[in-house]
Parts: structure tokens; sequence; C-alpha cells
């Protein structure tokens, strides 16, 4: 991460020497069309990262939770965000908290990109995916089960 | 801080029960037309803030520094930005990181609201105004003695 002072926007939602990276480094069909930029990554007492995901179109994220709590800011476009058994319809500019051990998964609409910023700790616990039975409780709700993507 | 899954914006950069607070509490002479929204207050290991300021056509924060780091991207608008000796050019989705201990000013244009998102650590020291001998030195950089608001 540059230690500059200050980072212009170069493109939209491009930014000057930051990298625009795979969603996962491990790759997976759990995902569709996201990518991934660290925007701050920030040591010493803060110990905090921010990250801009952009979804492309049609794409989703992967379902999964985890103990850290994840605060986002949809920056550009719109979609929906599953979290625990809500569906949220997200516009620019709104907020989603998404707590510890809560299941989530965001979605593009299908004619233009959701982004997104994602506030997270440094040092976090690794995403855990649904198991079949995890799957099947959250199926159990129509809603859900429509909205997901596996 | 709510605890809600989903805050959405009710108005242009206004989210459902998100206070407009002041600037800052004790109030002061040394900013001028600055608001403040908590936008995520979470503590557990993250243990952060992310908060919009805005500033008013004109406006300007206060001139000061501290032992926390800042981390901003600017949402709304432009202006610019002090940080150390250096003067930014701020547009929207820039970025700027004030690290510990380094003097800083951010000031809209005369013509638009400059909103940015700050994120820093929930705990962290009180900001440092400039002494006589400070301002001194800050204007031994003429660019700078002309951008500087106190």
């Amino acid at each position: 991460m540059s230690q500059k002072t200050h980072i212009p926007q170069t493109a939209p939602f491009r930014w000057e020497d930051v990298p625009v990276l795979a969603y996962k480094e491990d790759g997976g069909t759990h995902f569709k069309g996201i990518t991934r930029q660290v925007l701050f990554d920030e040591g010493g007492k803060l110990g905090a990262q921010l990250r801009y995901f952009e979804i492309a179109p049609g794409g989703h994220s992967t379902l999964e939770r985890h103990d850290h709590a994840h605060c986002v800011m949809v920056v550009r476009g719109a979609g929906r965000a599953l979290v625990g058994k809500d569906i949220h319809e997200l516009g620019t500019n709104d907020l989603v908290r998404v707590p510890p051990r809560t299941w989530h998964q965001f979605r593009a609409t299908d004619v233009g990109p959701l982004g997104f910023l994602c506030l997270v700790s440094q040092e976090r616990d690794k995403p855990q995916r649904p198991t079949e039975a995890d799957l099947a409780a959250l199926r159990d709700e129509q809603a859900v089960g429509s909205f997901i993507r596996t």
C-alpha cells in the first residue's frame, strides 16, 4: 500500500497505483463478476482495511459468514444484499452492516454494476461457506432460497 | 449507533436515523460551515468509526494534527486539502491519507460542498491546534500560508 497522502481517482472507481485484484485469491465458482481494490490498509492503532468491491451486472459475491463484522457503503449503482434472513434493496450511498456470524451475499442488478466500500479489521477470520444443512435452513425462507447463488 | 443491517440514504448524504451533528462539540471559530455524521461506530475487534463530514461552499475544517491517522475518501464535490506541506486538489472519489502528527486542513471550493468519509480508530488522541510558532513555520511556505484558515 502506498504511503502517499493523495491518491487520485484516475478513471471511474479506479485509483492511481491501486491494482484491481481478484475478489478471492483462491478462485472458485461461488462468486461471479467481482473485483477488489484495497484503498487503505492502515496498520498501527487503527488496524483496518477499506476495500472497494465492484460486482458486474448479473454478478454476486460469495454467500458466506465469519466472526468479523463488515461495514459497507454502496458508492456505485444499486443492487441487493442478503444479511441474515433479510434481503435489502440497495441504492447508492446506502449503508449495510453485516454483524458477526451472519450469512450474507451481495448481488448487482442485471443492468449495471454494484460498487461498495467494505471496512474490516486487518486481522480477521476466514469466511465460512454454507454446508448442505446450512443451505437447507436458508432455503426454508422462500425469498432467501430464490435470492441466494451458490 | 443503530444496529440495523440496512441504513438507507434518505436524501443526498443524509441517512435514516443518523443525526447531523456539530463538527466539534466544543464549538470554536477555527472551522467554518462543517457538519459531521457518524455512519459506523463499530466496536469489537474493528474498533473504528466511519464519519461523513460535509463542508459548505467557502468553509473549512480546523487546521490541526494528532497522533492518529485519518483515512479519507471524498464522496461529494471537490475541494482542497493541506497535508503536511502539500496542498492537494481533490475531486470526488479521491483518497487522502493523513499520517500521524501531520498538519492538515480541508477546504471546500466557493461553489459547492465538499463531502468526505473519514475513517479513524474509536480510541484516539485529541487534536492539537497550532501554536504561533507552528503557524510561523507553516507560513514559511508561501502557498501554505495562503491556504490555511485559522
